[in-house]
């Protein structure tokens, strides 16, 4: 192959690999809570109680009948005898009930005597020593009583199917006393390396080898999106043998990804080797994109193999546009809200006409705001620009450039500067 | 303990933690560069060679002297002998040199012929099938070079001391053929809950008692923030008790959490078990937040014993805010740039002169743009917070508090609405 006969754009891509594959959501494994983090939700997780169970209060104070405390104030306080106390953990038939012109001291958590609807906060009464208090500030019904459920009705969902389990779900559930958790079986998504020219990370590099940087970093990037990651190895560009890799890994994986030998001008087995594996084979192949344009996927038994360049650069934005989507989609995961930055360019970037450019840049905060360094330098794929920038700049097919000092919009990779 | 003798701000609170602590940059470990991931790098990782290591092709193309191209165009073509060919992974010997009036055909990656000074790129040269070519466009000296040491020198650091390893990373270090990498052994953080009403999650819940959640979600943030929980169990509050557990946690851990028995009006051992234990014990109980006001620290021997709330959202705005940083420090990691957006608050939010406050938001999109709507209801530490919110509003001491319809920036917590 020596060219790309049909160059797509990213969004027809993505709406053939999702039109082809079938995506089936993985098994569900009920785990223990604590090994519950970070795993991705597979069900709906509802709330099994009332939340509070019972009419409870807000503050430390006296619970009263609201109505009795209408128009109190410093200077016309209202009066009222103490019927008892009611503490957080007392059994219900130890509270006492309250009438009118009455009030029964309340802790933070405590249940609502039956009579009483609201409590006075403890700075806004007076004590006496001999059974009564004096309330300064009238209270609306409820004011301050936590109600019945407020928190979570019982069959309110917790957790969400496809959300990733963070620490305060965990703090949510354990509140709820669920102590097992729903989750996805971890997706396998086998990573295979072709390329004569590889040798693999910690052997000696002979003049004319490469080290397989790809694969280790592929792998990192399936774990960081919640898969495991299957090694298939390095393999020679030899159709056979690259075939009959992506025949096996096919049988022990969700999805494959296949890096190396797509460019133009190089021997180009992987294609082949996909359409020989099963049909349909390969969907697209060549992306109006810059860089990582020679990427591109197939299809078979519903299962998406992705052709992935080998350079760690261009694999980087072929794994983001198109295997983290389908990932996301298996998961039922929302995507996430891009962590966006608006700031000033201190050079100019320039764009070639129908492509979707993806500009590695590093963001600074000056006096003045915050710049953008666009990290071009000649090569798209240069290496450094995978550790000295800090974000992305996206320039959309129907922009020509941006100038130097034009305010853009980039997207942060982590969270430092 | 009835109430807080002195309350501080946060940012007393911190510097007093900061000025008090002896905090120990933890040990340096190598491990192998796949299971960096998501480790610490405990120091500057430099570039071991010069990348690329000679001056190479960006592009498909020919290999020219500039000078030579100068005022070539469609029109006014330059035409230049071809002397040979440049692949990827040929030997120096076997690349031919150039001279004045001779072009070398070139491929991406391949080695600058000797004589030869930038690279035309393949569109903009006519092939004949004499040996000649018909250069259409000109080039300055170095256009499509990638120059030796561009990408990375010798030295150049690759990760920085205090970064969490990522794919990227991986990518850059095995390019590289480094695959030891030096990260922080993981700092040790004790998490002990104090509180007779607790029981564990999974247990039966008889009445008046509570489950232990902030233990699972401390342990869980703990991890999250990249360090190894160390569980302390579940004691009565009980001095004796409390005080043995804190000593024996402060021997096999870098720094410890103890939760509950720090709420006014309840019996307070935590900060009497703390200043038992050492000197100079608690060095600051109470401060202006609002929830989590009753968060308090302590240090034994130059080691940070946080006091937190037993209540799991107070529990995370408590370790957010002092935990957090005092792990950053140890691991010399530059602060995250928080995630913020801008929105339109859905009603006012009210603040306590003084008084921090730290709203727990629903962020969500609409045909107008983003809004934002206080979870607040009657308690502030109300558990659906911590799976309803996607944001925190925080409301600076010196606010009175926002009006519905402000626009107001949120951080938000989690990347999905």
């Amino acid at each position: 192959m020596t060219g790309f006969p049909t160059l797509v754009t990213v969004d027809e891509a993505l709406s053939t690999l999702f039109d082809k594959t079938k995506i089936h959501e993985p098994i569900v494994e009920n785990v223990p809570l604590e090994e519950s983090l970070g795993r991705i939700c597979a069900e709906d997780v509802l709330s099994p109680v009332n939340v509070p169970s019972f009419d409870r209060s807000a503050v430390d104070g006296y619970a009263v009948k609201a109505v009795d405390t209408f128009g109190a104030s410093p200077t016309n306080p209202v009066t009222l005898s103490i019927a008892g106390s009611s503490h957080a953990g007392m059994k219900k038939d130890e509270i006492p009930e309250i009438g009118s012109g009455q009030a029964v001291e309340i802790y933070t958590g405590a249940a609502i005597p039956v009579g009483a609807d609201a409590v006075v906060m403890a700075e806004y009464v007076r004590k006496h020593g001999d059974g009564f208090v004096e309330v300064i500030r009238q209270v609306h019904p409820f004011q301050n009583v936590s109600r019945v459920g407020e928190d979570y009705r019982v069959g309110d969902v917790v957790v969400e199917k496809g959300v990733r389990i963070r620490s305060w779900h965990i703090g949510a559930l354990a509140s709820l006393n669920i102590t097992r958790v729903p989750v996805y079986r971890k997706l396998r998504v086998g990573v295979l390396s072709t390329g004569g020219e590889l040798v693999e990370p910690g052997e000696k590099v002979e003049e004319g080898q490469v080290v397989n940087s790809s694969k280790p970093m592929l792998k990192a990037l399936v774990i960081e999106n919640g898969c495991d990651a299957v090694d298939l190895g390095t393999v020679e560009d030899e159709l056979d043998v690259v075939a009959s890799r992506i025949a096996e890994g096919l049988k022990k994986c969700d999805m494959l990804i296949v890096t190396g030998g797509t460019s133009i001008g190089e021997r180009d087995v992987v294609p082949e080797a996909v359409n020989r594996v099963g049909e349909p084979g390969v969907v697209f192949h060549g992306v109006r994109i810059r860089p990582a344009k020679p990427t591109g996927a197939g299809v078979v038994d519903g299962k998406p193999v992705f052709m992935l360049s080998g350079y760690p650069v261009s694999a980087m934005i072929g794994f983001t546009l198109f295997v983290k989507p389908l990932i996301e989609k298996a998961y039922n995961q929302r995507p996430a809200i891009p962590h966006k930055i608006r700031a000033r360019l201190t050079r100019r970037v320039p764009n070639q006409s129908l492509t979707r450019s993806f500009v590695r840049v590093k963001v600074e905060k000056t006096a003045t705001g915050f710049v953008v360094e666009p990290l071009m330098l000649t090569g798209s794929g240069l290496l450094s620009t995978l550790t000295k920038a800090n974000g992305i700049l996206v320039v959309p097919e129907n922009v020509e450039g941006y100038d130097e000092g034009e305010e853009v919009e980039v997207e942060l990779l982590d969270h430092g500067l």
